[in-house]
């Protein structure tokens, strides 16, 4: 075991993953920026993965490697621990581990702080020991420290973004090329941009983790990802893209937290925006994120939200920044900003989507038969659903015409309602498609 | 003279102009907010100006005010001085006065930093003390604290941005109005977005500070605003903007620094810029500044530059962080990240204008005569200038017709010559209109 030198931080890595060997190449690769910039040494120790055999690219014959991740946190110069195990269960074992030991840590492991972030916090807060989580939201985008600090003085009243690449990288390609969602999912895939299994990026879960943290910094608030209401992109079609677009939107998988009188909103699901937006001009795998607070305003933040250079440049970032902290005794531990594991933290009633008003993009399969139109605008008029566009296309799917239509402001229970009418009159040949659209910038 | 309470921070408030008032009703408004989050109070309890009798809309008899900045500093309940005076006179020694007294500084003065940043960088080293200033650039964007924190682990190549929210309101005006600039110069001094005297943003001197900060913090290096080449908005004219639009761009007043083995680049000009590119569609005073990193990649940063609110919560997000510095300790004072004010700031040679390479838009008012279009072609391809796309217009303007083209890449020398020989030939009658190209995103 080779000594660390006497002003060095320590750094023990556990899981050697894409991140975790992006976070290892940026140690040694930016060693001398970093201890330039800190004024000493950050020095990777120590490793523990379960598989050590596997070419990664770099050379770990420098590094005590161990496949028990407790030779990590028993190593006396390790100082700082990283976990990128990923998953909420070994990974909570590490960083409470890691915590109770004295040791900073830093995680990207948003499943883990959306599911027991706030018993991760309060431990933190009790051993006066701090904790960096940058990288678990929006990858590089330094969108936590705008929140924690940036934009600290201010009551935020919104926050919202694409915070998942991989939907997002689906959803653009369909848009650019009108291909279905299956064969962009592959593509998604072959590049190494969604997993063999993509199903917690794709049904919006792993949206619903980055929403829970984000509402915990933006407003206070303690939620878990089971109170977001949640809805996928699976069952986005091409048609839809293309129709969205000739009403001048792009379909987007937004993450959305609202903060009002009446409560919270926090939702996460395919939204159409207006294509001129920000947010709707994010494409490829990027990810931005939408702030709006009292005093100062919109803010965005965009950038890479995945890859394992952008998101081990935010998990070496918040490294350094803990270094700092460490090297200024302890006085200077403890979350730096605390909102989070703090009494300041409290529940606010999360709103149930049926509550809230919004536009509505709706698609139906109609039987092509007289009088058809008038049964839709009846049933949608009879509950004072205004009819702000209508699309009637001449393009015939087999013996069904699509009749698509945005609706004005409305509540969702009452186009519910209204949908539940127009099924029961037996003029649609499927479950009518609906979108929330949400207008911003 | 009231009493402090045992755990508050007290602040003193140099300056109540808008922003120093902004800055003072956040604080008041709210208190509680900031109470809960920093989990002390954050108490206004001394403020100076000039001018004490106009009625600011908030109420000031609470306070203990003076006419003499000295009485700020000189408060014992001050732990925090607040410098809005503006200019670099007093202001610097306000600023100097207040570290070497050990109250944390938090300032939004641009011009100051700009020309006296390092003394006071290296004055708040000397004492141990933290100056904030994210307000300085970009009001509200917490675009600073990106730079010093979360993208510090990455080697940054390039900032460029709208960093002049009245240049930006301007162009933008005249871009959706095909107005003329002086009308929509008066137009934004008559909505507050430009002073009586607009000289500084208009000619690009503000623009200029600001990036000069900026380059501190994405590269370590010193530089002066002199040593910034800089290009003010003056000259734009409509036309301009309706042949760049024709080509596909917008033009912007853009900030832009970029560091290369060959050394560094920094200039201020209105800049040609794709039209889907987040930077042309950043609209009225909106700022927006683009980072690029080795390994995070292109980030982006939109927000609120100026205006008395979204710059205040700045401010205020500044005191807060140097409150909780200054309870944890002496320990934790000190520039948080050391780039600026200590030895690894470096100087880096300067590249001159003429150096560098890029695409460029020329409008010539040419005579109508036969063989004027031969001429300018031929001086150009002399000079192996390839051009791109060119636009020979019917609009007759008096006696000249305008001509407008635009480069391949060529270095900006090249160009100055081809120019001179085009002059030289007699076939022009006025000075060509070059303006820069940069694309992105």
């Amino acid at each position: 075991m080779s000594e660390l030198p006497g002003d060095a931080v320590g750094v023990g890595l556990v899981g050697l993953g894409t991140i975790g060997t992006g976070t290892a190449r940026i140690l040694l690769e930016h060693a001398e920026l970093i201890r330039e910039r800190l004024g000493h040494p950050l020095e990777l120790v120590r490793i523990a993965d379960l598989d050590l055999g596997s070419d990664r690219g770099i050379d770990l014959s420098g590094f005590d490697c161990s496949s028990d991740w407790r030779d990590v946190i028993g190593d006396p110069r390790v100082g700082l621990v990283v976990e990128l195990v990923g998953g909420t269960g070994v990974a909570r074992e590490i960083v409470i581990a890691a915590l109770e030991a004295g040791k900073g840590v830093v995680t990207a492991n948003k499943a883990l702080l959306a599911h027991h972030g706030f018993e991760i916090y309060e431990t933190a807060a009790r051993c006066g020991i701090e904790i960096g989580f940058e990288a678990s939201v929006a990858g590089t985008i330094p969108v936590l420290r705008a929140l924690r600090e940036g934009l600290c003085a201010d009551r935020l009243e919104q926050v919202f973004g694409i915070v998942n690449g991989t939907c997002n990288y689906i959803l653009s390609e369909m848009d650019e090329h009108g291909e279905p969602y299956e064969s962009c999912l592959k593509r998604a895939q072959d590049l190494g941009y969604a997993e063999a299994d993509p199903s917690f990026d794709v049904d919006g879960t792993d949206s619903a983790h980055k929403l829970a943290i984000l509402c915990g910094l933006a407003f206070g608030v303690q939620i878990g990802p089971e109170e977001i209401a949640t809805e996928g992109i699976e069952k986005i079609s091409a048609v839809d893209i293309d129709y969205a677009r000739r009403f001048g939107f792009r379909i987007k998988l937004l993450a959305i937290a609202k903060r009002s009188e009446a409560g919270l909103e926090a939702r996460v699901h395919p939204t159409l925006l207006p294509c001129e937006s920000m947010l709707a001009r994010t494409g490829g795998a990027m990810n931005a994120v939408e702030v709006r607070g009292q005093k100062s305003g919109p803010t965005v933040y965009y950038g890479a939200g995945a890859g394992a250079d952008p998101t081990a440049s935010a998990v070496v970032a918040d490294l350094m920044e803990l270094a700092r902290s460490r090297k200024l005794g302890p006085a200077a531990g403890g979350v730096r900003v605390p909102p989070l594991g703090t009494p300041t933290l409290r529940a606010l009633p999360v709103r149930r989507l049926e509550d809230l008003e919004g536009e509505f993009y709706l698609r139906f399969d109609a039987l092509d038969r007289p009088g058809v139109l008038a049964h839709l605008a009846g049933a949608l008029g009879d509950r004072d659903i205004g009819i702000a566009s209508l699309l009637q296309l001449e393009e015939r799917r087999s013996e069904a015409v699509p009749v698509v239509l945005l609706t004005h402001r409305v509540k969702e229970a009452a186009l519910r309602a209204a949908l539940a009418e127009v099924a029961r009159l037996g003029d649609i040949c499927s479950t009518p498609r609906l979108l929330r659209i949400e207008r911003e910038l």
